[in-house]
């Protein structure tokens, strides 16, 4: 069997990964959310092990020691940490996995030893970077205001990656994520096995 | 405007490229068909300009000649050719391009100046290859051995492509071809100037 494919899907806090990752996963088989470990207080809705493993500080600092996490960061005084386990596990059994980290985070793995195909999710402007900050109501207007600075800083990593895939519309951000997995799923270097049995045959 | 995107498609005669391109191109926008120069006899329902260049002898040795042709193959007996300017005139105008043609022509083409996205459609196997050849109705009993005998040789190609589709259900192939090309379209490196103008905003 061959193995999963390792997605990382960055972008500024406010580009909509979420809402569009849950779409996705309605529409794909065989593929997992990679789990991160964090020392935040769950939000409303949010389920341990489903959305984050929730972690007191003392937990986080053991896993930190004990080398369980792939990178950490730290972020409006929160720590979030890519648990290595889970993504190996999965990908072992040949389920894809996606990973929704933050672009510093996504920085820090890019050179580690799993292949990954690199997807920033973008807002289709500064202004609409605002809008959807303004819409959130879970944090307070300071918070609002260093997360869109932080914002500018994060669109300047777009470059850096694979694809490309701009949220002015929901629906087809959700399909040209969709189809970007679709077809890293045909690439040849990924069907060797399956080749090889169509020559025999 | 960025330039359009050459589409290679190929795989073995009777993998279905033609049938399964009729439905991406009802899919996509901004897409347009390479048409090919020929020799050969037009078959029912195909159409000067949109499926050949049928052409005489002469014409194709003059096209030749003139340099017109990005390659050319002779196959059972007709010569196939590429045109050059057609291909060069639509990535010009930032159109994508499909360009469908055997693994010989797609093997010449392959280092040209080009920038190629390479995808093989396949059957899921040489027992479908026959089946699919001898339900064509369209050539003698001699054409489609010669035809099989060709396809397995075609299928040892799969390897020197990007992208592999199998073709063992019809709607499935599709959808891949077409989430192939969304997801080409979404590379970072055909939107820097998409991404210039986000942070410029």
């Amino acid at each position: 069997m061959a193995k999963g494919i390792l997605f990382v899907l960055s972008g500024p806090s406010g580009a909509g990964k979420g809402t569009a990752l849950k779409k996705v996963f309605k529409k794909l088989d065989n593929l997992e959310y990679s789990v991160s470990a964090t020392t935040r207080k769950p939000r409303k809705g949010e389920i341990e092990g489903k959305n984050y493993f929730f972690k007191t500080d003392e937990e986080f600092n053991s896993m930190l020691q004990n080398g369980e996490l792939l990178e950490h960061v730290e972020k409006y005084g929160n720590r979030y940490g890519t648990v290595k386990s889970f993504i190996e596990e999965a990908l072992n059994k040949g389920k894809d996995i996606i990973l929704e980290i933050e672009t510093v985070g996504a920085e820090k793995i890019k050179n580690m030893d799993f292949e990954q195909v690199r997807i920033f999710l973008t807002p289709s402007s500064i202004a609409d970077l605002i809008y959807r900050l303004s819409a959130r109501n879970t944090e307070t207007e300071d918070w609002r205001a260093e997360r869109l600075r932080l914002g500018k800083e994060e669109l300047k990593c777009a470059y850096d990656y694979d694809y490309i895939v701009v949220n002015d519309d929901l629906h087809k951000a959700v399909e040209e994520l969709v189809a970007i997995i679709t077809a890293e799923r045909c690439r040849v270097k990924r069907n060797l096995q399956k080749i090889k049995n169509i020559l025999q045959e």
